[in-house]
């Protein structure tokens, strides 16, 4: 994470987007200011100010993180017809809905109708390239570039290949996002949920229960972690934080003396359900906490806390 | 998270710690800024010259982050008799090692010499006030306030009391807490763990889990946290976080359709355990990835980061 200065390597070359919802759009603003040609494919008759709205929203940010956000030559232009939108790709960011047979004609289609030379990225969270990829000629052009929301902010990108993605595929996608001025991370698995999303979900099970177990409530379980791990695992993760934890013995010491109480700590973590009471304890709670602050102003507050977070750690990165 | 400053409301009032390890030394720069006079008691014949280079060390930290570190009007002294070192105090804060039945021991002298107003805290991690409280005349005197490492720097210290401990000193220690600059938070029930460790264990599970799979090396798991799930914990708690991912439906929108797919993700979460390959691998990751970087080099990266977090956040709250 040194810089987020794009090396405009890409200036001029074609990205379609395959669906242009939040997470496409977000997507759009960075290639934009990246220098890319973008081309939105989204049935929505809407999707130009849809979209637009969205890209308008991330351009300070990017300019905050340092991007150059020329708004006057940026090439932004929307084709309903898949196989037009990817006709003249040299990138293929595909955000479309998360169904497996949807995606599999999808690629299906645009591996048809796309040059041979086009890189072809799928931004699923959930459905791997080799589920994605069965009914395409050659399974070996498609791989994973999932963000972290929303891409146009968050540095990681997870960039999961199936075991039939050639390495070619995957090397050119890494060097993409990095040149983008992110931080792409290559998963040496499939796994379901990659990395960053089973993580999340194993914290969130144990949030979900300690709300309804009546420890804390939601608000008060968010200030727990803004105020203590979120602080720490924006600077260090969680293998470094307990290598430090461990003193100059580090993560061998750590597990010598601490491993046993964390396994035993681990068989009293809790279990949680979307059951009736616990969605209505969770609505009555996030209503009473959040529901006086509208949406955008939330928002903004976050991106606004993200980005200071971003350019905080950027400003040691440099120093150091 | 407000402001950092302290309100210098206890100058000249006296707090023992009880245990000058890394934690009760972190305690003690924290105090010893905030005016009050600190006594350490603690058994190691070294303990001043140990302890006073953890204060040195935490000085930097604490007057990066707003705190007036006029060192020479600190009052710091060393007295290995607890009886003494509480006789005078108006606040015991308690960093002895956790094993039941000394800090049982420990507390009921500690009762019996204190002031009959001084206010007791304990630090531990593990131990539930009322186990530590069983031996004690007034069990409802004791409060656990859990900093989170390093207790100088993270604005986190969860307040913990037992069923028994009066409400009066948990408001007591809630207003100490926050007094000094932190956040305190009081939990609603006594859970093994309390809160931020239990969600520690459960992504630290995870985390192994994945690693012993092979999915990712240690050092690429910690990059995916430290650029996308940190950065939003440190702004933005998980549910917060979700209630945002909704969009303008909010939480409940976002439980009613991603709650089902996440219900399926946690049945897929991993077990791990510190088994010898488990250790053997983990130990000859960290080598590689961190090895080569001395402890205090990586020590000192870690705090300079967590500052510009901290600081980071605080300026766009303040702007908000």
């Amino acid at each position: 994470m040194d810089s987020y200065l794009p090396k405009n390597a890409y200036i001029g070359q074609t990205v379609a987007i395959i669906g242009g919802g939040v997470i496409g759009a977000s997507w759009a603003a960075l290639f934009l200011v990246n220098g890319l040609k973008v081309i939105i494919s989204d049935p929505d008759p809407d999707i130009a100010a849809k979209a637009g709205a969205t890209i308008d929203a991330a351009l300070p940010s990017l300019a905050a993180l340092g991007y150059a956000t020329n708004a006057e030559n940026h090439s932004l232009s929307f084709e309903k017809d898949n196989g037009l939108a990817v006709a003249t790709a040299d990138f293929v960011q595909e955000c479309a809905p998360e169904r497996i047979e949807f995606k599999q004609a999808l690629w299906q289609a645009i591996e048809a109708a796309a040059p041979d030379t086009a890189l072809f990225l799928s931004s699923s969270s959930s459905i791997p390239a080799s589920v994605q990829a069965t009914k395409m000629a050659d399974p070996g052009r498609l791989v994973i570039g999932h963000p972290f929301n929303p891409p146009h902010l968050m540095p990681l990108v997870e960039v999961v290949p199936s075991p039939l993605t050639s390495e070619a595929v995957t090397a050119r996608a890494r060097a993409f996002y990095q040149d983008l001025g992110k931080v792409a991370l290559v998963l040496r698995k499939e796994i379901s949920g990659f990395v960053a999303n089973r993580l999340q979900a194993a914290i969130f099970q144990e949030s979900v229960y300690l709300v309804a177990q009546g420890v804390v409530t939601l608000d008060e379980l968010d200030d727990v972690v803004t105020n203590s791990l979120g602080i720490r695992w924006a600077t260090s993760g969680p293998f470094l934080s307990f290598h430090l934890g461990g003193g100059p013995g580090g993560l061998s010491h750590f597990i010598d003396h601490l491993g046993p109480p964390l396994e035993q700590s681990w068989a009293t973590l809790g279990k949680a359900a979307f059951d009736a009471p616990t969605k209505a304890l969770l609505a009555q709670q996030v209503a009473s906490s959040y529901g006086a602050q509208a949406f955008s102003a939330l928002s903004e507050t976050r991106d606004a806390k993200e980005i200071a977070v971003i350019n905080g750690l950027g400003s040691v990165a440099q120093q150091g």
